[in-house]
């Protein structure tokens, strides 16, 4: 019963994100389609106006899919390593996305003699799509593959979550400067202090992404809604398979850092201090 | 031995939090002293200064001390309302100043015939102030006075935690579009896509608030490093009475959820969630 109501809360929440993302990505091809120059490759405004449709679709909305993949119950049942590369092929398409993004500024900058790099939207923009790259790389050699051992994927998979989760707040307080900056260049007659529709729009963008935002941060940080950890099987069947038996050793999925713990003195040790860790963070 | 490294570590990251908020206080101080026209209430821009000055001061450098106060480990022997009330106190003198910077911008603004909220800045800026007001009371009603049943605080406090560190991030991201906007209306011989020396400190302003942030949400995101429970004491000592026994009592804190679980049986049901819990939310 409790269960259920939880599912039902986790699926509004679902809804809501993709609505939420998607209603961004149309009020960005909005923007650019019927407010600005339209979508071309010729060096003009029209290339520029990949920039904002391109970061909204990829960096904002598929980044934000990317973060929420595995806490779909419906997935539980799916290998990790299924789970691991939908995650990682679903941020390699952002971070493509955001790269195409970011040459067709610097095609519109060149083309028309503006200099690049010197807005804090630039520096901070560069440094978010670098991290990420190296976030995805990393996240690749040491989770996907399966050569790192479980002892650094545990110690690694804090900092992995922590970076990701830093990297999308930064790549959304990055989009927000970036709208502002180019409402106040691009409005002039009226300019954007007259709050002009295409002000008032755009603004509702900036909003429209922020709330996303909250709500993947929301969808991301309840304990409950976590992927189960596939170890118990290991706990209740002491001959280290698992249910999923084949499958399991078929998907190479050594991500489980539970398989290190066969020895039932050392799962019983990291069983109290995940007891202790447990009455801390959940309160 | 761990537990010292571990405590290294928190000191390390507490000190670089301290410089970085302090840095960017005086980064900010210099802005406006030497590169701007200064403080003053004038309806000028030295009155429009007060703004971003208060708000990195407040809302950035006090807001974040404020989120990580109950992880200092030497105020763990202090009583819980104690720290509950600094808790409080710091984001009541983050709003005081936050209200009093807002005050500055719409003085400048309507001296100067510029007309208030349109910008994205501040559409979302006015909207965080709201809720950091609205999330200062809600917390002093129901954390503070010790009227809510635990059960009521014991719901509320992770939604108070993610709303919280949801508009401290906010906060942030706004901040850095107040730096945008105000770089690109102040900078005009040379303009700031020139980046004369003003654009390159003002820009490395906004990256010591991001790193700021940044530490805040690690130090405050990190489970070992939270307040322990006063609890278990009420587990050893089935009269209820606890180590600290009278200040306990005199201190009023009935922020102790585990007051409703002296019925051992309960307490049982409630660890093994817990137990659960901690074995999701530490991989």
């Amino acid at each position: 019963m409790k269960t259920m109501e939880g599912y039902r809360g986790f699926l509004g929440l679902l809804v809501s994100a993709l609505l939420l993302g998607f209603l961004a990505v149309i009020f960005a091809l909005i923007w650019v389609l019927h407010y600005r120059e339209g979508l071309g490759w010729d060096g003009g405004s029209a290339e520029f106006n990949w920039h904002p449709v391109l970061t909204v679709t990829g960096f904002v909305f598929i980044q934000g899919l990317a973060i929420i993949v595995y806490r779909l119950p419906w997935t539980w049942k799916c290998s990790k390593l299924l789970m691991k590369s939908i995650h990682a092929g679903l941020n390699a398409v952002a971070l493509i996305l955001a790269i195409i993004g970011l040459v067709a500024v610097f095609d519109f900058h060149n083309a028309k003699n503006i200099p690049n790099m010197y807005s804090l939207h630039s520096w901070i923009g560069l440094v978010a799509v670098i991290f990420y790259a190296a976030q995805l790389l990393l996240g690749f050699l040491i989770f996907l593959l399966p050569f790192a051992p479980p002892a650094l994927r545990a110690f690694l998979m804090p900092i992995h979550v922590y970076s990701g989760l830093l990297i999308f707040g930064t790549v959304i307080a990055t989009v927000l400067m970036g709208v502002t900056e180019k409402l106040i260049f691009a409005l002039k007659n009226p300019p954007y202090k007259d709050l002009p529709p295409e002000g008032i729009f755009t603004n509702t963008l900036g909003i429209l992404i922020l709330v996303f935002s909250a709500v993947i941060f929301w969808i991301v940080t309840r304990p409950q809604w976590q992927r189960p950890k596939e170890p118990n099987a290991v706990f209740l069947q002491p001959n280290g398979s698992t249910p999923e038996g084949n499958d399991y050793s078929m998907t190479g999925d050594f991500g489980n850092m539970d398989k290190s713990d066969v020895d039932s003195e050392a799962a019983r040790k990291r069983n109290l201090k995940l007891d202790e860790a447990g009455q801390r963070s959940t309160m």
